[in-house]
């Protein structure tokens, strides 16, 4: 603790770091960063943009580059990622900062920061465009936590046979990531197809009854082939889930 | 009119079936019978037992033998058929019975009962075991409308080889009926694969959330391949509308 | 296969065409266009503009054109409708091009383009003005599809004359799709009245409980009479599965 | 109060009764019996057999005679209607008890009861057999607070010349108890063709999505013709205002 | 019929005057309106603003006064109104327009129009301010159909004496109407309390789980008193039939 | 812990009490025990009957009594109420044993058991006599932990005079449980007359839409007067939050 | 009651006072203003601005300064802040106005105002920076009432940690109000560590399945660990209860 | 194909066993049993006792015996264990029959038979006694895959001291199973203390709004700390993919 203080007296440490490395957390007009996280759970913290001002979210993403030198915001729009870059370009002039616009998510990168790697692959499969967003926000999570990624896209049951034509390369993943809206059969029918651990993403498409995802969400917990689920359109958490599969595949590789 | 009630001064006709000629229906116990309901719309009218005693429904078993010459009683038990069984043997010595007790279905012709006959097939297709009742309820006002009916089961997306195994004799049906619970996938994958007219059953299978044939209805009201829905376990609707597509075929090749 | 690069290479056929020639779909900006639909499943590929941008809207309705030399978009607003035109107009300045505001469709004819005509007819049917959106997206499939489609409209039931006023012309049809919100008791009426496959269509009026079409879509698929229900505001589903049935009629006339 | 004491003093009248008439309301095993209730609402207190054990609905309807001379019983069953039978005979041998079986109700008067007699009349209309129960109820309790009542049975909309054949004599009523169960179009049907007011009691009828009365319900609410709804199955509730409208012309006629 | 004709001829009819004389509907742009809907129910056809443009609701206003000589605008708003004044000002110069902003009605009389006059009252109560708007309706309507109206505002149970205080002029009306949001217990309270018709209005006010009104419709559903209920906010329905009842009363006073 | 150890290796201790003593929980067949629930949150730990086999049930019982001196069972049948007694009585054949059928709790207390005992009053008030199992279970656990309990029945609003009656006794009371079915009115009611704490208890009375006590919540939730909410029949819930409310301000007074 | 007369004659008391004062409410332009309210039940009535425009809810808040002293205003937006503000400065220009714009709160206190002190104290938890604003309403409802606050922020379940770090804080206050959204675990976490009583807030937060509140809302209704629940973001109703249980203890505490 | 059918001929391979190396699958009279279900997807294929008589079960359970030398049946009950047993004695008399009445799960090896057996644990953490049957059923099927499996009950959240006992033997595993009921805060705790896969099994446990599992399911869904979900009590489908996951795992190890 007297190292981190000195160096706080130095210079060296900026406050708000020393309170992360001290309590494992940090405090910002939004609310405490949790900088930790990774640490504890193999999951980054992500900054979810929705519910809050681009101010709030900006703030929070300087905390995270302080703290754990990355910073993965979601559900981002075009104002929310020019708060972003603003501040970031004040306080981190040379951090790496990518936004994905299907995705909805900014990425950034300290200078400084070695990115995870993992000799594992996820591969992050839609049924058609519209699932783009949550299977993008998978495909970001996977990617921080340092597996390769595949995307296999526009797959979908009305045409089955673009299904069948992408099946090998769908194998040779370690883990799966499957996104699918409006009745959401995807999944099931892939997770009878192959013997890898498969988890559905429902897409709030659709319209009418059971529109939102919610049929997508229902068929997929009903589904007669074993799958697991997460929300609508969680992409976040089927990204950090599939992250720890892959990460866990991983570790056992290097054993 | 006068000579309806010479009939039945004759004893020719029952006063039941002089009604049912003079105003279209015949009073029993159990309501009315709607005597001129297959004249009027080509479904025959089904006595649903379900929800009236064993003594109601025979009651208005005879009613229809006597009307229309033909019975069909949907959603059967033990105790209701041996009910009907006791009264039309009586009444109807003669009369053809039958009992179906996957699809819980009694059907019964008089001797003189002349069935219709259509030049015009329907499949009625089943993803699993526990889809046979509504299954076999279709299949059967089918057959009462004539349709030369065509059973493929258990071609559930779980194992979808075994569908594309079928893809043929599907194929060659004028109409589908396909019937499915769970998450209910299989209509929407067959109707990408098909060019014929298809109605989806969702069958009351599954537990938990969206159990009880919600999730499978659900799915198939947003299908991603244009179909049509009935129903939970709907069974003599999709059979009755089956039936109408498949007299209007079997028409159209006769003119 | 070598045919179609020979084209390519002469400049006779444009790389979409020959890719959707190859796979049987076209990949453009906005996802994949499967261009084998038709073909396939009897249906043409819709493309649905809510949810994509004017753009991705327009570039799959070109590439809809360059394979199919036809394409049908659906839920269009007035700068869908412009972002189309425009991108049709340099592409295909020969094109027809058909825009329906309360249908709210798009029609696209190529010059060389010859759509089908069948010998059957579908009656839409709507219980009121606010019906009007998905009843014309009916009218509209079922035109592409080559059906003859005569138009009833404003029949409720609140004042049941107007129904029976119309009754003889909808006898007529080969086909009904029936469209009608609040409580969606129109379609029921009429399936006790005709004897032909009825498709009803409940639609997103109404307001409190059972309102944006859920008390249409349960009273449907309650209906004592037995009829087909697509989802609430599906149109196109009902004017797909209505031209399906009037292409088997059509067909079995022809044999 | 003195005379009141002064007659439980002399036997002349019992402590329920007494209490009843000192505090508006009678103590029994089975909780406070509402004596004042007719009076104070024009309704009378209906004892609801469901959820309470034989003896305790035996005990209240006895306290019920007691303090008003009669009694209302809903929802028997074999059972609670032989437990009533039994107090009552002990209690009141010469009282009038009258059983319902298709209503579920029991009525008892006793001797010295005058029931009410208004100059209006009620007519009770049911689509189908099913809705025996709840239609049976209003009546009972429109009988009991004095109205005329009609029965009109079995107009349901499927076979909708059934409706209009007792169209006239549905209109010559003061005042209309619809009761309709799978899809409950008739209330709606009918309040487009008739100047009264109209109670509708959607019935628990009907199996899966919108079953249990929810589709009737649900459409009775959207009705597109205006109408007036009680909670499902709620026979009691729709005879109660009925009975209050009834009451209301019978006055009027009489001023 | 040839009278009409000849009178259209003379321009003493207009070609809509005539349609509705003739059909009993006249026709315009935004659908039909029905001329004939009060002659046949008692009840004024309203045209609901909401759903339809200013100038279709401008429109069917217009036809309404030429066939009727009255129009009963419901959902409002400014804009529609000056929509409706301007279209008006045109063909009826003379013509009394009456917008209400609260009831969010607009009221359009010709000057040759003799309104109804009932000899019965009924009282419009609400709970609270954010009543008014359905409360506003109901009492336009009744005032329509010619009944006196009285308004007893701001009783919510939270502050029962409020009730209390207002209870004898509650009670001197021949029906009520009784409107509230959140939990919706005013019209229970009152129904134990009163022995005239009650017809309940819920409101949709209140927030999170039972909010938009869905709570309030709930509770009066399963009111331990018995009421007549209609859908949330549904003003125009309870009036409606609330005048229907104040009309057989007056129509019973005057016999 | 040394202490312990002598203690059972002395017959002193019985092992399930010592493990409670060390880990603060006892095992059991039917899972553990929580021993130290009481002291952690001023809460008896509950053993809910609902969902155990009786001698489930009887075993956590025996484990209960031994490891803090007394046992609350709820939700008893008859049958597991034998299987308790049988179980307590060769065990602590002195402990007393109350049975409660109404509130369905079984309370058991070891000789030495010292009941707590607060200068604090809960009042429990209900709606109706369908109330009584609620009621009665949060009138036990509010006892179990020392509280003075005041019952006040049968003031439900339909007659709400009942209520007015009972006002005094109810406002003397620190704290109230007010446990109400159907449309749940009472709670809110009384929350507008009162100025002390209040728990609403909705509870599973009503049928058709709302029913199962769901209008109860909904309307409880949504009450335009403030007041705290617990589950469908949560009398355990509300009793014991009645109860830590109780204590505090008995502990206050003490102070 | 003369004395009121003269005071409004000698201009002593407006005649809005005078109102509240004989009748316990004041009538405003947006309805009436139960001035009573807080002396009847100990809790303020709030003015709920949501649904109101700027300038109803600007009327009120004087009415309430007139008549009670104070006001608080709940819900507010910027707009509707400085119309308070005008309004307020015009009639009470030496009054206290405070807005707190993380709770949505306004409140005013006339400088005459003697706000009440509570020996009492409730501390206010959040599990996140989402729930501030119904925990800040609670917090400000309970200052107005005069209990002590502590706040404890963001000790939400995901970093348990965190919880444990203020556990001694929280275990010091008399009552707690706990807010949080998404799952909503943390009420039930914490009630299993603390023995004073605990209200849940669940917060709308969240997306997709049992977004917008409602699953936060069924796990507090659920939780293993009992406590009290108030309706999604009901913080004034959380407060107001909280600060009923401190006045209570405070009270006892002066006895 | 000619080697299978000499076997056949000579008796060597029964017909059942003849057709699943065939196809892939046999037929049974309870539908197909998906022979080759193992091979494709990682995980056996389970038959499912509920909804099927006890005959089917065991017919189905002797014929995954015969092609796949072992059986997992589910969902049974002390019948259907009986009939399975009877059947499976005559035909494989030497075959381990395990049956486990928490899990209601029974387990066929034929002699023959080689289980899996994989380097890769998988915890199996229940909240309380009310989780153990789809936590033994996830436990059986985990083992049928051949991951070993540590049980970890009774460490609810209620109680969370007894969660962090468990924790170091918890993050042993590779990966975790977490079943909770109520409102299933259990695995959103523990997601935010371990970095290794997590599934969590919503139980049916609770009662009132949200009970039947649906308040746990939708707060997992929720839950602030990323987590896969499957359907309420499915715990065959997350023993299946957790047992892909250790499959994984193990063979990532081996490489």
């Amino acid at each position: 603790m007297r190292d981190i203080l000195d160096a706080v007296a130095d210079g060296e440490l900026s406050p708000t770091a020393a309170e992360a490395e001290l309590r494992g957390y940090a405090r910002t007009d939004a609310g405490r960063f949790d900088a930790a996280r990774a640490a504890r759970t193999g999951i980054p913290e992500g900054i979810i943009a929705a519910g809050k001002t681009p101010e709030e979210t900006a703030s929070m993403a300087v905390a995270a580059v302080e703290t754990t030198e990355c910073a993965l915001v979601t559900r981002v729009d075009a104002t929310t990622v020019e708060a972003c870059r603003t501040r970031l370009d004040e306080r981190f002039p040379d951090a790496d900062v990518a936004y994905d616009d299907r995705a909805r998510t900014l990425v950034v990168h300290a200078p400084e920061y070695e990115p995870p790697s993992l000799s594992a692959t996820a591969a992050v499969v839609t049924a058609g465009t519209s699932d783009a967003f949550p299977a993008g926000e998978a495909a970001v999570v996977l990617e921080e936590i340092g597996a390769r990624v595949e995307r296999i896209d526009d797959v979908g049951v009305a045409g089955i046979a673009r299904l069948f034509d992408r099946l090998d390369a769908i194998r040779e993943a370690d883990v799966l990531v499957v996104a699918a809206g409006r009745e959401g059969a995807l999944p099931t029918v892939l997770a009878g197809l192959v013997d890898v651990p498969l988890i559905a993403v429902p897409v709030s498409t659709g319209y009418g009854h059971g529109g939102s995802g919610e049929a997508a969400l229902a068929g997929m917990l009903q589904s007669c082939a074993p799958l697991m689920v997460v929300n609508i359109d969680a992409g976040f958490t089927a990204g950090a889930q599939a992250g720890l599969i892959a990460r866990s595949i991983s570790a056992a590789r290097a054993e």
